[in-house]
């Protein structure tokens, strides 16, 4: 049984909360915010989960094994490296940390106390990326060549982080999960419309050696929701539209091959198009998946799905695309690292 | 009554051909194309429009007072040249010209000669732009922030221009049109996956010094056909969906201002979220349009709404683009353009 | 304060504590329900509210004032009758009886008790179908000519009531909140799959003096799932579509009117089509909105929105349905009613 | 090589020639309209084709196989008649004639003249249609549970017939090539908003004795245009949706089974709900497919798939459908034929 604290009880953490309560193999021990209105609705939603207001009383509580952090980005670095010193096993929210440097300090550190650090990206534990991870190790849809995503609405504009680090993670992290091939560097373009040089609209590429393109249109400022990404292959193509009730996920018979006309100096393209195949998807909450490979890995020394390497090369995405913003679109090259290669090994 | 020959009787020299027939005040009266089989196809359709094998035969035709060229993008500065310098009134299909210098020699001459160069850039002829132009004009968006488009689908794969050359135009042509400010700068990256060096998915992104931002996304290779644009006003927004077949602009009562909280430091953002407005749109052929512009230009000495300063202004972002997709997405800075002041003097 | 006691905690049951809960001026005392695994789970979720075994422990609690009735529609008549006599208000879940005698009997016996009886059609409280009434008492409909509906999915096969029962009253409310004039007769034809001789298809037409028609399609054996009602009238026209997210209602600015021709003996039909209005539709709960609208009118003798005289004539169409399916389809006549008159007077 | 004449130029009849010229082996002659400034447009359009004004014209012309007959249904049977009496070949429009009796008289006329008589049922020329026939030859569907059909739009009022009678023979003939089941027995309730007792909105259930039923819901009065079919299976459903470009026919693997229990008194159904698979259709143009399997039928002696037998099943359908609307939606069995019984041997 493991013992599990909450730092943050806002919007997300009381779905954190939620789930812990219904996984296996834990208990939600205590909760954390500084609010008093939020430790109220704490209690009457929850009698039996204790209410504190500082950090500490978890990171520090000894019947604690397990330490969840919901709170804003620029908090994470210290709460997770306070508790990880206090031999707590970590999950962070999304993004990871603020900085590529932050998130390697605290996965040495991980590795060092022997504890679990991981990552809450929980797309990669919905139904419909399993079924595109499956579809993808089964070689359907051969070799992939780009990967485009849309990931638009009337967003609340954030005030310490931009567009980007905002809702790119979802969408980097499926990138991370069903691709392996290393991103070679990044391209970002960006505009704030308020005064806080935060971007509210932000287009981010990511580019591959092979020839794979990865593209992501994030904006706090469209009056219509989209939650849509294309993955094409040479043999097969997918749509994963998030917002279908029930047809998630599109799998497009559709390919194409070339051919080179010596004589006319020509490429010459053939296209394949074929039947159209919609599989169902588990629909079993993402976040109780997500909690209970927390509490499983903690259990069992595994790695769970969303590590916190996958975490790291999110972080190092984003951190680019600041790079590339701040240099009115210039490709940033991204540096290998070690732990993306260990996390493919 | 003027007098029209077609060079070029492919898919849309077709659509061409019926639709000047169809036009007031005018007569086609001949159609260049070097392929036998095209020029019988024209007999069986059309048995009363003399079909000839070489375009300078409609070009040096004396009776001929306006000339159509409807041929692959390289061989428009020639053609167009040659017209004008017979002393014809010509129109060019999109994009224009391979380059700006080019399309800049065209426009002098034409003035030179006095004579009417025109683009179709169809787009502008639709019920679906003028109504968007109708409310821009009326100051109903407020300030203009962005412009989104998509425009992907299982596309012919060009042997001579790439996916931003071939579909872009259209998009362009409705920034251009719809918003006065001149860009400043251009980013873009593409991909090819063939061995033939030309682009198959491209990024475009438009920078303008207001902060306004202008984002395309083309591809030959989705396989979901999108024709989507977003424009974004600080009081109103609009979603332009080409592929609905009758509620193609949706007006979204929504938009957001801001307040800076000097105690705390933040910007304040407040959404407004009210009614949707779906207004009818003519649906009259928007060629059939395109074509009545032309000739009654030609007749009344007029600029036409698709006017070749415009045509200009696209190769001017379509150059820019591809320097920037060779130099990994570099920024791309836009000269400003005396044409370019022209247009909206 | 008015104290609340529940019959039947199932799935609809858990629904109405969460709303009475939130609900203003009440209080939920007690829930009955004679599965011991029902009451488990309302004293995990609810711990304040007695979990009763027996829905008399309810009905003669003196310190209840309101009791809410969520069982099958067979024991609607007898708990609501034993409630009554008891003093107490009542809610009844939809559709009201098995019968419309039954359905008599309890107004009647409410009368004399001078105690509110009231049906929960939960529908009228939403947003969606508020927007459709005012559209319609400001005339901008005209005069409505149809209404059409389609409710159809996969459902669960009701085992004592069949898919008009348990889908049509939605709509059949909507209906008799929307058009004052009173229905003429009802056609209905339905089809068992099972052996058990309860339709699980079945459609049924309502017919009016006037020339209005309303038709109802309902399914439980749908692949796909739709919500969608037309409401024509000669001068607007709205379609309801309860699956959209944000876009529930579309006014269409259309209409038809039409001329005898006396030389040709024809009737030449004008149509007008113009635009399309999206109006904002509140979003609020509607099932905390029907709670406060009980308890509000128990409080202040008031008249609910769904009344028992509305309840009283969905089940008046539903019995003659009924009566239409076993009779091959034929035309069931609907007895003018007492109650009826009174609704709209 | 078959010479065919046409007579009525009106909407439907532009296609015919326009479809007949592209067929195989046959020529179009000439074309009957008693209009001028019909047959001028036709000159215009096909120089090569006759224009005449009396449909005897046609009728009576030694070198005319096949008369195809495009003109109001109230005619059909008169001009069917002659055509065949002087031995040529007939295709008529859809419905086949005003009422069973005529089409009877005219199948026995045609097999004592052993002339070949069909009816233009184009939609089973779909690519769509016939995908459904090969999933069903091939029991993917399974037992055939229900067929409902919604046909609706902002139509042209008919003078003549009422809108079952123009929309419906659509959807009936789909019915009854795809199912082998003679209907038993039909109901229908209709409405009409003029003056002219010619209804514009009506319902049509089709009863058969296996517990199949079929429901057509057609409209010209609707402000959306529908174009849904659903079939449902016991093994797998179908949606056939005619709007969408690419995706017209989606096969769910959705089926329900259900077991008596025995000691409840209860049916109970279980659900089967698995992928959903999308094939691709053929989109060759329907009304080419059918002209050339007239012309191939008159020269190889054979049935066509669109055959007299089946034009006479729908107009059977049609004449109880108004016997049924004459008596306020009554049952009216329909009789069994010879022909019917040919039909399916």
């Amino acid at each position: 049984m493991i013992n599990v604290g909450i730092i943050g009880y806002g919007y997300w953490g009381t779905n954190l909360v939620r789930n812990f309560f219904a996984a296996k193999n834990c208990c939600v021990k205590s909760v954390a915010d500084f609010r008093p209105e939020r430790l109220q609705q704490l209690e009457r939603s929850f009698p039996s989960v204790k209410g504190v207001k500082h950090a500490l009383e978890i990171i520090q509580d000894p019947e604690i094994n397990a330490v969840v952090i919901a709170t804003p980005v620029f908090t994470h670095f210290e709460l997770a490296r306070e508790a990880i010193l206090a031999g707590k096993n970590v999950l962070l929210e999304k993004p990871m940390t603020s900085s590529v440097e932050e998130a390697e300090i605290l996965i040495d550190l991980a590795e060092q106390k022997g504890v679990l650090l991981m990552v809450d990206h929980t797309y990669l534990y919905t139904g419909a990326v399993e079924k595109m991870k499956q579809l993808i190790d089964r070689s359907e849809l051969g070799c992939i060549k780009y990967l485009d995503s849309t990931r638009i609405n009337l967003g609340l504009f954030q005030s310490d982080i931009n567009v980007l680090w905002d809702l790119a993670p979802h969408d980097l992290s499926i990138l991370k999960y069903l691709v392996s091939e290393q991103p070679y560097s990044v391209n970002a373009r960006g505009i704030t419309h308020t005064e806080n040089r935060i971007e509210n609209i932000a287009y981010l590429t990511v580019n591959f050696q092979s020839g794979l393109i990865a593209h992501f249109n994030c904006s706090w400022s469209s009056p219509v929701k989209l939650r849509m990404m294309l993955i094409g292959g040479d043999k097969k193509m997918i749509l994963f539209n998030d917002l279908e009730p029930t047809e998630k996920i599109k799998v497009y018979d559709t390919g194409y091959s070339y051919a080179t006309d010596e004589e006319k100096k020509q490429v010459l393209v053939d296209y394949r198009t074929g039947d159209i195949h919609v599989p169902k998807v588990a629909t079993s909450e993402a976040l109780l998946n997500m909690a209970e490979d927390f509490i499983s890995c903690i259990e069992q020394k595994n790695t769970p799905k969303s590590s916190s390497y996958l975490g790291l090369e999110v972080v190092r995405i984003l951190e680019a695309s600041t790079q590339s913003i701040r240099n009115h679109g210039k490709e940033v090259i991204l540096e290998p690292s070690y732990a993306a290669a260990l996390m493919h090994s």
